[in-house]
């Protein structure tokens, strides 16, 4: 009989569920809503509500499970399996979510942080899939990220390892809110990139065909600035240009300190498709040394936003499975 | 009885041999000459030779031994076992020599590239011990690096990875030899620190105390522009400042992607002892972000030259042995 594990992804909105059978192939991924003003015992008890029905649907019993997988936001403690705490969740302090949810469901349960999974999902079934190593850099609001290490996920010592979006790509450069200068998410994150053709505008009196959606009122976002570029916006070009010089910086640096099989590009600005990966990938090469041919590979992700909870579930399969990395 | 496992450091001027036993305690380390001239078949000799005659003068039979650890400067091709070439050391292209020593000495061998033995060498016997997670960056004649990921060397798909020497740490800055710009080792190794130094005196007409020895046709080196510096030089110690500020950028970077437990500094530069160490700390907090404490040690090397052979015998063990990472 075939035996599967439940992958859980716990967001500020939904409580994402998906199960994975020994071959790593995901059923569809059902939504259900955090509750999210309601307490650390109430969104136990609706992830765990959610795993049995997801269960139950799939015309299953116990006995065919193995364990879950839970990809939360951090902080979180990964070795102790405790939440310590959520921006987006109140009340979520110090919480022992995975012996809450292995009691409640009565199964063994992993924690491992969302950025993390979502590269291990990118790795076991999205663009990672047939390498060994693998990073996934995620352009949203920030720039997460996960790193694959001979099958592996990276943790470091705390549990603090796989930051991408605050290695520093100019050193004294752009202010961040970590309180660093100069991180990658300054650059290349949908938010900043938005936030700097703004400041352009506003700021500098820089000429650009967006102001006309600031001067309606609208916040930009990545959206409105490939779309700008694309009709010949000479600002909104340089802004998209900046944001992919320096992904190709951190591409470089990736392929020196990690040599992996890829790097996949996933987040909301990965939905500009090419229009990300053609200058990422020349600027990659144009700033790759001569010493080695250039063999990474950059990738778009494939998985879209169902990596966190696929990933969630692999995260399970290798931790309490047969430790295989199919 | 006791087991043994044999570590040979191969450098353009001396095999370095030294044994290790399981505690990883090392013996005393032997210098024999390599025979640069003599070919590839002079060099296995060699190296078979001076293995013996350290087991032979420790009292030991084969029985004692469990396999040799073979660190050799790159490119090497790790898993296959076998040199690509040798920069100082002509005739040694495509050499299978894990095969080679293993049948010279009858037993079972390991091939590492050499930075990496220094890395695993200061993890299980130097700076790192205690650790899990280290990074090492060896500050020379250009910067070498490795990378101890959960007690294992990391390499990459290729067995390319841990350069951070030519991690692009000053996007379009200054042009490197291996085709990049702005690589770490163009900013902190021994050599480019000095010819900066040079520069600014020779091209930019900088006042300094040392304009004095290149009047005397002498080259510079990291030493003189340190003990320049702390005689109160002031291009000395801008020049000095430079470095450790790069390498302070290049451990906070370690410390977003790697959250290691430590990095140790190396090298002929690290002989400057606190003149390096005080200042990158201080950089490094600085620098550091302000989300989480600073919880990353940095420390100088405590094996010195020593550290290669240590190392190499310390990844026999690993992978031929128990493979406990005491």
């Amino acid at each position: 009989m075939a035996k599967f594990c439940i992958g859980i992804d716990l967001g500020g909105t939904f409580i994402k569920v998906a199960l994975l059978d020994e071959q790593r192939r995901p059923t569809p991924t059902r939504e259900f809503e955090t509750p999210i003003h309601e307490g650390p015992d109430a969104v136990v008890a609706a992830i765990v509500a959610s795993a049995r029905r997801m269960v139950k649907e799939h015309g299953l019993a116990k006995g065919d499970l193995l364990g879950v997988g839970i990809g939360s936001p951090g902080p979180i403690d990964i070795s102790e399996g405790v939440i310590i705490t959520l921006p987006n969740i109140p009340g979520m302090d110090n919480v022992p979510l995975r012996e809450l949810v292995s009691k409640g469901l009565g199964l063994p349960a992993v924690l491992e942080n969302d950025a993390n999974a979502a590269a291990y999902g990118e790795f076991i079934r999205g663009a990672g899939v047939g390498t060994a190593n693998m990073v996934l850099l995620t352009l949203g609001t920030g720039v997460g990220s996960g790193i694959v290490v001979d099958g592996k996920i990276l943790h470091g010592a705390h549990d603090m390892g796989g930051e991408w979006g605050h290695v520093v790509v100019q050193p004294g450069g752009e202010p961040c809110a970590c309180g660093q200068a100069g991180c990658l998410e300054r650059y290349s994150s949908a938010t900043y990139l938005a936030q700097y053709a703004t400041r352009l505008i506003r700021e500098e009196g820089r000429d650009s065909s967006l102001s006309k959606l600031l001067d309606q009122g609208k916040t930009l976002n990545a959206k409105d600035i490939v779309d700008a570029a694309k009709a010949g916006d000479e600002l909104a070009a340089e802004v998209w240009d900046r944001a992919t010089y320096h992904l190709a910086v951190a591409c470089v640096n990736i392929s020196r300190i990690f040599d992996p099989d890829c790097v996949v590009l996933g987040g909301g600005m990965a939905r500009a498709g090419d229009e990300l990966l053609v200058p990422v990938r020349r600027y990659f090469r144009q700033l790759h040394w001569a010493l080695t041919p250039v063999r990474m590979e950059i990738h778009l992700a494939s998985l879209g936003p169902d990596a966190g909870v696929i990933g969630a579930a692999g995260v399970a399969w290798s931790g309490l499975g047969d430790g295989c990395d199919t």
